[in-house]
């Protein structure tokens, strides 16, 4: 006899972008999102081809749209909130979903200003930002609702001030001790923040900005201190952030040896390496 | 104040190809191997700085090369339960480790035959198999062991036979009932099996095999009945699988209207799309 | 003063699957298609924002739509000389044009044969082939016509029959000579084929194979000298072949120095690198 | 009787990390270098396996090592040059050479200023700064040499200020005219620029600048007319660029339609897709 332990479904990457076009000023939001839920009803579906139950994921990214439409979004948090909110006021069938929001961010392009002189962002016109990605991400059920914040790709480097020594050695050791060493990494983050009335966007500004600055700041004695530095510095100041997450691969930068043509090469010339990578993940809860 | 609760770092993504140079018939294996180590001994690197647990993932790549060296690789799995055992065994300091063995399959290029005529199946010479990806992963800690199989991009589709009609219908559907369409998936599973001394091996193939011919046989009324066939089956036919997870992203293939160029599009021509796409997973257990 | 000195527009990547519907053997062909134009016309778009001669690229999809529903497509070759033909004949605003057919390629799924016993080629199912892609290229004006196909990531490795020596020996030299090395290449490949009523999905299987048997058989002393075989060879068999070019990046495997843990590696374990990687290119025509 | 018609080799993606270690402000340089080369002498290698004259891909790379840091490095292009130069000084079977320098480009991380207050630019630590990726490329031979350098995933949207009509209408025509619409592109430029004593960072920014300057304020009737402003207005304003080609892949914004859900969509939600596109090529020079 089998069972089920785990049925759920949706609708993946839909593409939305929405233009609020105030006067003389328009806003851009552009994302993936996507819809998974679970339900107890759906299960005839699987076991017996019975699809009554069965929300199309047609019919979800069609409702994605509609709410997206009518929705004033000031982040992507509140998005997906709404979003998670609407599906289980809509469909009693579904008992659980997640809403993801995979944002592509955008900044103003700078315009000359004939009024002053100089440059001002500009009403109309944008750049894709580049850099780390942002995401947002819902988990709610007809008892409660849990938010997500979250980024990838945020790749720092310091030419300094980061050691590594005093570690465990056998026979298997061949990297050496080091008070100072290049440092880089492509810092992954997720965080819990509390279901309230927040400016969400600004508290993700908020968490990204103190892990940089941690970053920049901290004298490390390894990847895992720092981590522990950048989160504990996160969780000390945005009081609505409950648990937060880091992942930080090692993008090691090994000194090359040019001595054999006769080159001292005193930490300036590196080869940066990503495969294969140091790893090191964190969670700390308030 | 504020607690770890999870914390754990390792060596990802070493790219290992292994030779196994036999009498006129070499044999291969390549992978990229991943070490992920968690350990109570380890939380004063976070708080502290304290180094003397931490093991250098430098070392762990470099004890990952010598077992691979001196290992006899039958498949994935057994290499990966091998790394697993010999980290405990040699690492007090850590409690629990995962080993993934992302494996980059080769086949056999074939060659002329002298003797018999006709083609025969070279000795030393090899083309990337491309298709799907398989993987394997351990689990283990100082008490059990789990063993994880996987594959993904196992591209699937049959152009009939496959039905979606009878669902929930609502203000927000537009999508037409259908008794015959095109089902294309690009198919991701994963299975734990028995640790025991086991040809895993031949045990995927199977798998994979069981998984292939219940999409070409089975006529579906849903991704969802479909999905859950496929993974019955598995169960039904080998008894060494405990649990299987199966995720079938349905690549939708839309018929395109041409009626406005005067054309009759009888079935044949169609838009193929992957982004947003429906997205469906199911989890079963004996 | 400026001058345009080169200009040219269309479609690029319109996704279509086509699905003939023969007597319980359903044919798949799906191809991602490009169109780009040139034409002197045109021009006046460009430096005053005239568009009476722009064909909207809009309007080219349409087309490559009502084409491929319309023609019976034995290869991506002449599927796009078709188009071009088409598009020449339809818009004399269209001087020159490029039709690009990137195929994804399907194999079809073997089922149980209930009247003979053992297995046979399905009917309505397939997987996707993986491995290399396989692409074809149009260019067409109005005096003439020529046609290329080519292929990409086909990724071969052989263990043994490799050898580099001899080779300019100075003050930057560390590679050590050797009589026998891994070779490991991910080829790319393109050739010119002759404008004819020809089978070209049977010619670039020769092609290929030709490519595959060279790559097996022969004893290299160099890359460049396998690459300039494997050319020749495709010319001397492949009479419709006018011209080829071979891209053979050389995907190093370093053999592991694993010495200071007292254990002997003899030509079994190996680093498989892809960046940075030797890179041959050759061109021979006939 | 077959020729060689073209025959090129050397070492693709070095990766090369400079740091400039100065007293409390560290400059940093991180790039992939590629050379390739060709020369009359390899000849022999491709068809006689004769490897005198095969100066190893190992050896360039081992070369570029040492010039990279030996040189001071103000600019990818004056790098790339300088590369060009002492490869062709060097070694006399090489007649012609390619060296491409893909940059990857970090900003300084801002941190507290303890001296005036508020933030500043940090001396040793910094971010990857996303966004479009710059190039560049030096081809010499023993008599000319020419530098082009170019940037790419330039991604620009604006909002209005965008028309597409009056284009040739016929009988495959189903795009409608418009006089304002979204305009979004991933654009690629490439420039050839004086060889002489120039600060090419500074030109290359100058160029961009130019380019999103009036992507940002031309009100344009087509993409065509977009990038031929583009490229007659960088020509116009920098000297020191010879000739400037462009790509604009058209990233479409199409209008949802919501209306049969009761919704009004004005100029509001989006649907951004990147495939099918309109591909737009244009070169232009002085």
């Amino acid at each position: 006899m089998s069972q089920i332990t785990s049925a759920h479904y949706g609708k993946s990457r839909i593409p939305v972008l929405k233009i609020v076009r105030e006067q003389g000023r328009d806003c851009l939001f552009q994302a993936l999102i996507s819809i998974d839920t679970e339900g107890d009803d759906i299960l005839s579906a699987y076991t017996a081809g019975d699809n009554r139950a069965i929300l199309p994921t047609d019919t979800m990214k069609n409702l994605v749209y509609a709410l997206a439409l009518q929705y004033e979004i000031s982040s992507s948090e509140d998005l997906a909130r709404h979003l998670g909110r609407e599906f289980l006021r809509r469909y009693p069938t579904i008992t659980r979903l997640t809403v993801t929001v995979d944002e592509i961010a955008w900044a103003r392009l700078e315009v000359p200003d004939p009024e002053r002189g100089g440059r001002r962002a500009g009403p109309i016109s944008f750049r894709q930002r580049g850099g780390e990605e942002d995401w947002a991400r819902v988990v709610a059920d007809r008892a409660s609702l849990s938010i997500e914040s979250g980024t990838r790709q945020l790749t720092l480097l310091k030419t300094t001030d980061s050691a590594f020594s005093g570690f465990l050695v056998d026979d298997f050791t061949t990297l050496a001790e080091t008070e100072d060493r290049v440092l880089a990494t492509s810092l992954r983050g997720s965080w819990r923040a509390r279901d309230a009335d927040l400016d969400y966007r600004a508290l993700n500004a908020e968490v990204k900005a103190t892990i940089v600055e941690v970053f920049a700041g901290f004298r490390s004695r390894s990847v895992q201190e720092l981590a522990h530095a950048m989160a504990t510095t996160v969780l000390g100041r945005c009081e609505n952030v409950l648990e937060i997450s880091l992942a930080l691969p090692n993008l090691h930068c090994f000194l090359l040896d040019l001595s054999r043509f006769g080159l001292e090469n005193r930490d300036t010339l590196y080869l940066p390496t990503d495969a294969p990578h140091g790893d090191l993940h964190v969670t700390i809860r308030r």
